[in-house]
C-alpha cells in the first residue's frame, strides 16, 4: 500500500512515524519523489498542486489534510470518480473551539480596549456583560461549530447557530437557510464563523451581512478566508457598524506585505493556526479510512462532491 | 432596617435601585450621608475606611462587596464580634473563569507572540500543543477557582488544583499543604491563582514558588496583588524562568503610573476587572442574607476570622 504525502505547509516526518507505527507495511511517499505514479493508492494532501492528483491513475481515494475540502476543488484536473475525505474533529474541534473562545472572549470582555489603555498605561474600568447576556451567533453547526456551541454555553454565553440542517443541539436556538439568516444576524452580538466553503458560502461575510448585526457587533473568522469579502468588513469596522474582528484566513495565504489588515487597530490577525494538523491526532483517522476503503466500506468524512463538503 | 453602601469603585445607584425592588422597606444610605450612626444595621462595603465600621455601634453584619474580605481585615478597628460575609459566586464565577480561560489561551495559544508578530507584519505559524498534553494549576478551588478547574476540562486541558482541603473535584489532580506544594507547581505549566489573601498565601507567588515551575511556565493572577512579590515577577520573567503573566490585581491600585508591569513587554495588565460587582447579580445573595440574618440563622458566605476567609 503506497500513501503519497503532499502539503504547502505540514511537516512530512511526523506522519511518517506516526503512519509507520500505526501501518509498518504502508510504503509512504513525499512529494515530489513518488516513484512510479500508478503505485499510488492513497493522496493525503493539503493544497496540492494543480494536476497532481490527475496523474495518479490507480488512486483509491484522496484524505484531506484539513476538514475543508475547498482547497481540492480549486484543481480544474481533480479525478472523478475517486472518494475524497475530510478530517472530523481528529484533534480540530478542542484547537478550533479554543481560537474561538479566545476570539469571543477577547471583545466579550473588552480585551482589545484593555490592550491600548496599558499601552496609555491608562487605569480604567470598562462596564461587564454577564455572558448569559451576550448572544454568540454560531454560523455552521457541524462537529467543529457544534463542539464551539457546547462549550460556549458551558462558559453561561447565550448561543444561537444558523445552518443548513437541524442539528438539535441542546439549549441552542438553531435558524436555517435563508429565511433565517435575518433573524440570526439581529441577534447576533459576536458572529463566529465555522462554515465549509462552498459556491453557497462563498464572500457570505459581506456589507449585506454586516449590516444585519447589532452596531458594534463582533466577528471570528476562523473558517475560510473566501468566506469574508475583506474590503467590506474594513468599510464595516471604519463606520462603527462592526467593532472589532479577529481573523485567523484570509483569500491570500500568508496574508500579503502592506494589506490593511496587518496594521488595522480592529483586527488581530493570526496566521491561520486555528487548527493546525497534529499528526498523531489525525493519523488515527486516516489510518480508520484507509482500512475501511481497503475493505470497501464507507470513509469517515467522506464529502459529498455536490454539496461541496 | 437600614444599610449602609460603601465602595471606592462602586456605583451606588445600580445597588440602591435593586435593593428597592427587592426590600422595598429598606432605607439605603450611602456614605458620607449615613445620618444617625446608631441606626445602621447592615453595611454593605468595598474597601471603607479605616474607622468606618467601628463608628457603627449596633451594626448587625458586614457584607463584603466581593469574594474576598482582605480589605477589610486592613481596618485595625474592624468591629470585633460582628458577622462578616463574602460575596459566593453571585456572578463572579463565571467572570471570573472568562478571565482565567482567557489567560491560559493567550499563552497556551501564543496569542502574545502572534500579536507581535502581526505589529512586525510576520505570517509564521508556531508549534501547537493539544490541552491534553497542557497542564493547568489552579491555586485554590473553592466556588471560583473550582468552577474555572471544570470549565478548563471541558475545553481538554488538564487540570491540578493546590488547596488547603480536598475538594473532591472530578477529573482534578488535587495536592495539599507545603507537601504538595511543590509536586503541584513541577507539573504545571500554566498556574492561575484563585487563592484567598491571607497571612499564610501574602507573598506566596515569590522566587521560590516560580523557580519550582517548570522553565518556561506562565502565570495569570486574578486574586489578590499580595499574593505577588512583583520584583521577583519581573526577575523571572527576565530570566526567562516564567514565559508571560497576566495581571489582574496588584499591589497599589490603581497600578502606579511608572511601574514596571505596565510597558513590560511579557506582562498583560487589566485594571482589576476580572469579577465586577454586577449589583443586579449579587443583591439577591444580599438580600438573603439579611433575611437569614434578621431571623438569626446563618449567612452564605460567613467568613471564619480566624482563617481569614
Amino acid at each position: 500500500m503506497v500513501v503519497l504525502f503532499y502539503s504547502d505547509i505540514d511537516d512530512p516526518r511526523p506522519w511518517r512515524a506516526a503512519l509507520a507505527r500505526a501501518l509498518p507495511e504502508l510504503d509512504f511517499r513525499v512529494w515530489p519523489d513518488i516513484g512510479r505514479p500508478e503505485e499510488i493508492d492513497y493522496a493525503l494532501v493539503w493544497k496540492p498542486p494543480g494536476g497532481m492528483l490527475a496523474s495518479l491513475p490507480r488512486l483509491k481515494a484522496i484524505l484531506s489534510l484539513g476538514a475543508g475540502v475547498d482547497h481540492l476543488f480549486l484543481d480544474a484536473q481533480l479525478p472523478a470518480g475517486v472518494p475524497i475525505t475530510r478530517m472530523v474533529d481528529a484533534g480540530l474541534a478542542p484547537q478550533m473551539s479554543e481560537y474561538a473562545m479566545y476570539g469571543v472572549l477577547h471583545f466579550h470582555r473588552c480585551m482589545d480596549r484593555y490592550a491600548i489603555m496599558q499601552r496609555e498605561g491608562l487605569w480604567k474600568q470598562l462596564p461587564a456583560i454577564p455572558p448569559a447576556q451576550r448572544t454568540i451567533g454560531v454560523m455552521g453547526l457541524g462537529v467543529l461549530g457544534g463542539d464551539f456551541a457546547c462549550k460556549a454555553q458551558v462558559m453561561g454565553f447565550h448561543v444561537i447557530g444558523w445552518s443548513r440542517r437541524a442539528h438539535g443541539l441542546e439549549g441552542v436556538g438553531e435558524y436555517h437557510g435563508a429565511d433565517g439568516l435575518a433573524a440570526f444576524l439581529a441577534a447576533t452580538q459576536i458572529l463566529v464563523n465555522f462554515l465549509p466553503l462552498t459556491p453557497e458560502t462563498h464572500g457570505i461575510l459581506d456589507r449585506a451581512l454586516f449590516a444585519r448585526l447589532p452596531r458594534g457587533a463582533f466577528l471570528v473568522n476562523l473558517a475560510r478566508g473566501g468566506h469574508l469579502v475583506e474590503d467590506d468588513l474594513v468599510a464595516a469596522l471604519d463606520s462603527g457598524q462592526l467593532g472589532g474582528a479577529m481573523l485567523d484566513v484570509f483569500v491570500q495565504e500568508p496574508l500579503p506585505e502592506g494589506h490593511a489588515f496587518w496594521r488595522h487597530p480592529r483586527i488581530v490577525v493570526t496566521p491561520h493556526i486555528a487548527g493546525l494538523a497534529i499528526a498523531e491526532l489525525m493519523v488515527e483517522q486516516v489510518v480508520d479510512n484507509i482500512m475501511r476503503l481497503e475493505r470497501g466500506e464507507t470513509p469517515t468524512g467522506l464529502v459529498d462532491r455536490r454539496r461541496g463538503y
